[in-house]
């Protein structure tokens, strides 16, 4: 495979198999695109699907996954924590290798129009997609949710990029755009105070002046089979060039001694490109003039 | 490609461009095989090249290679720093992807048999693939060089494994076999007493009670360039699961305390398997229940 490009669409149903598993089989059976995994929240009611392929695999894999989706699930009868807005409530495209963002804004913009098109299924365009600055962030554009989108998308501001003034009746709306690769990571703390957490978040993150490209929220946690509860620092990592994991984790470090506080471990959620990590190990292990794309024998084969 | 094994073989040719290009020209006309990377030492006359491939690809390229050099490279006239018994010196073989060692083992006595019959060279099988305790080091085998071999494959205990108690008159005899895929890296230390280099090698290698599977020597270099002296320990790692990177290097660091030295820089020579790196941002970043297989992205590509 030369181009590679990663989506990771959420689809409203995180209960029902059969509807899962219909939808996760219009990956499974599209050339040029592999499933790479997918996992279901029953309490969100929400599954997470993720595939890789170049741009034509990705596009017909894409488009085919809401056809059924729409199909198959009804958000007039949907209840589940996660707020939401369509039956695929988001479908981010991602660079991963041969391929730039613009690519994937291209590829976003084809299969939102097809996805309005065959589906018939209104589109926003968001992240790098995004047409206009307010619907950057999916959050601004999934707020009042299906139930308050009829309305919303005749407000003049919220006419969707594809398929007009309307939602589908059981179906919503979806968003689709591109985005950079994002790495979910947490630090634990050895502290069970939540204000620690929240502390050092706030101090990390972009939104209140510190490392560009990181969010970050305090949490409380406990576990529930060993009874541990314990303080965590929660980040997205929206671009590991710029803020690598190795800098975030130092200065999470670095400001938990401000009370005596250590990082028992940290937890990577989901995948992760090798380099992101590989970055880590050369900066740790002190690695003079180390050419990424050269010495890893990987870069070879791919 | 799913099966991936890797052959680095020495040739002794390291001025000859012409030479060393057609050597190096049997791998890249060979379906099923890649070329990674080549490169010479003139004060060593001696070139290495780096392919990969299943193993149908990776033993016609081998195969082609031997009867290539052969040919055009005399070791009647061979001068060099490098001690050398053969046209291709030594030719290993290194489990990459989806095979084993016992694989490996399994092509080196193919190829060969193949090398003797073919290419007329007779064959000593090393490290994994000996066939006597003794031949398992390639510097036992090649002691007295392509000037002794003559003789020496007359002494009772040293008849080659494939093609008779013979030399080829000006390719010698060349050593085929499996090794694990090793690690080549050093550390610099922040002096130029290159005893304390000896000293922290001694510590650290296994022959002296260290490391298992690490091989290490204290060297006093001096860059040509700035003329900048230090003293450095440089090792091969033979089993990166055995003894991983990082835990050699904070041994390293650990030792130069007793001196008062750091180290100022670490070098990773060629090419080296991700997994080997990433097990060190594994250790350093502290992440809990990190599953390389699932969590690393190109892993679901490769």
């Amino acid at each position: 495979m030369a181009q590679i490009i990663e989506s990771i669409p959420n689809i409203s149903e995180g209960r029902n198999k059969e509807v899962i598993e219909a939808c996760v089989d219009q990956i499974r059976t599209t050339a040029g695109c592999t499933l790479l995994d997918y996992s279901s929240d029953e309490s969100h009611n929400r599954s997470v699907i993720t595939y890789i392929g170049d741009a034509a695999g990705v596009e017909e894999a894409s488009v085919k996954l809401v056809k059924k989706a729409a199909e198959l699930i009804d958000l007039t009868k949907h209840e589940g924590e996660h707020p939401r807005m369509g039956a695929v409530d988001v479908m981010p495209f991602l660079p991963i290798k041969d391929c730039t963002t613009d690519d994937c804004v291209e590829l976003s913009k084809k299969v939102g129009k097809r996805i309005a098109e065959e589906a018939d299924v209104p589109v926003f365009l968001y992240e790098y997609s995004a047409t206009r600055p307010e619907r950057k962030n999916l959050v601004t554009i999934r707020k009042g949710q299906f139930e308050g989108m009829a309305e919303k998308v005749q407000e003049p501001d919220w006419e969707p990029d594809f398929g007009g003034r309307r939602i589908h009746p059981t179906a919503g709306v979806i968003a689709v755009g591109a985005r950079p690769p994002l790495i979910a990571y947490n630090f634990n703390l050895n502290t069970d105070d939540v204000q620690v957490a929240k502390n050092i978040a706030k101090i990390i993150r972009e939104k209140d002046g510190g490392l560009a490209s990181v969010k970050a929220m305090g949490f409380a946690i406990e576990d529930e089979e060993t009874g541990r509860k314990y303080a965590q620092v929660s980040c997205n990592l929206t671009n590991y060039e710029i803020a690598p994991i190795y800098r975030v984790f130092e200065l999470v470090k670095a400001e938990a001694k401000r009370y005596g506080v250590t990082v028992t471990e940290s937890e990577l959620i989901g995948l992760c490109p090798m380099k992101a990590l590989i970055d880590s190990a050369e900066y740790y292990l002190q690695i003079k003039d180390f050419d990424f794309q050269k010495q890893v024998l990987e870069n070879h084969i791919l």
